[in-house]
């Protein structure tokens, strides 16, 4: 299995997927690839701008995507698929449509069987076994909560240790320690933005300057760098 | 219908349920009342913790409450109670446990026969149509979306306007624009801190310093008082 794992596709202030694009050409290898792009979380903008602004970057780094929408039987474009490309937006609308469009196992399949997967903010969410930390609003029922269970433990992207003054609501430490009180058994990977985790040759690293934060129920949260093995979480 | 839906608990730095404290004396009354207490959005401290802590501010306003978790029979406990309470926390897990319990539809018919409800945060959150305005992050699956349906909209508590700066996830405000977007009918009330809306008399206000922020698909966000009418969510 090959899988790039963004925790956003962009830094702020800075263009969209700009960041990781020399990663993801590394990810992908230098042979033109026309990857299926999953647009699904789109909410406030169409599939084809969402296409459109990937490519854009795509172009940079000598790939292209096309986008699932395109396709009259979405499994088969799947089945098909030489690389699955699943981009940021809204974690439930992105799940809801997979349900809808009975993907869930084929992308699994295919991503079992080596085709790389490559996904960030909500895509990066679906490749762990359920939605239970996203930080999205549940704008719509997402049909079922489990994901594409690609990596054992989840990601919270976007992970951010700052915190409103002044504001009475969770922290993201909080909401994450609540999700452990009620999956004690789960780790949960704090993936700041800039930070991505790949898989490759049956191995996980992380890939950014800042450090992850890893969290798992009744034990101290571990700050965990580039340098760092993160194969503990596959025990 | 009775209904007092506060944005939070409790204000940053302040007690526990302090600031409204004076407001929830008006809203019960002067006479003594054993209120029933839904503590089940406590995740991370104890349904008697809970209880204690909300007892210890009710006691200085000449009110109790009692933890549902204390009865046998829960349904039963909602069909004789003079009062519902709901305390706030994972809005997951309280609809989790409202479902697992069958509570949906006798704290509504409760509220419906002219009970006092109160909330705070996942219990106004509950309030509302749907779970779908929550700030929580999904840490049980709830099974199901629909919640109490007291008010005709939805609001979404803890509403705030700041961004952390270079930050790439959504706003706030993009939130619920992304709610809208699947939710063309629906009005959201972003209820900031501190502030509480309140239907008595068949007449709904908001009371409190600070505005609430309205929203509707296709509508300029609008800011209103404790001045303005917000009968107008009820056409």
């Amino acid at each position: 299995m090959k899988l790039l794992l963004l925790s956003n596709s962009t830094n702020a202030g800075e263009a969209y997927l700009d960041y990781p694009k020399y990663e993801i050409r590394k990810f992908l290898g230098q042979a033109p690839i026309e990857a299926l792009f999953i647009p699904y979380a789109a909410v406030t903008f169409s599939y084809d701008d969402y296409e459109r602004k990937v490519n854009e970057r795509f172009a940079e780094i000598g790939h292209a995507v096309t986008g699932i929408h395109h396709f009259a039987d979405p499994v088969d474009a799947v089945r098909n698929a030489k690389v699955i490309v699943v981009g940021g937006g809204n974690t439930w609308k992105l799940v809801r449509m997979l349900y809808l469009n009975k993907l869930i196992l084929p992308v699994r399949e295919k991503a079992l069987s080596g085709a790389p997967y490559l996904g960030w903010s909500a895509g990066s969410n679906v490749a762990c076994p359920t939605l239970r930390t996203t930080n999205d609003m549940p704008i719509v029922h997402p049909i079922g909560f489990e994901t594409f269970n690609l990596v054992p433990f989840q990601i919270n992207p976007h992970y951010t240790d700052s915190h409103q003054q002044n504001h009475a609501g969770e922290t993201r430490e909080q909401r994450i320690e609540e999700f452990l009180a009620e999956n004690r058994k789960t780790y949960v990977v704090g993936l700041r933005e800039g930070t991505m985790l790949k898989y490759e040759d049956n191995r996980l690293c992380m890939i950014g300057e800042r450090k992850a934060r890893i969290f798992r129920f009744g034990c101290a949260p571990k700050e965990l760098s580039e340098n760092d093995s993160f194969d503990f979480l596959y025990e």
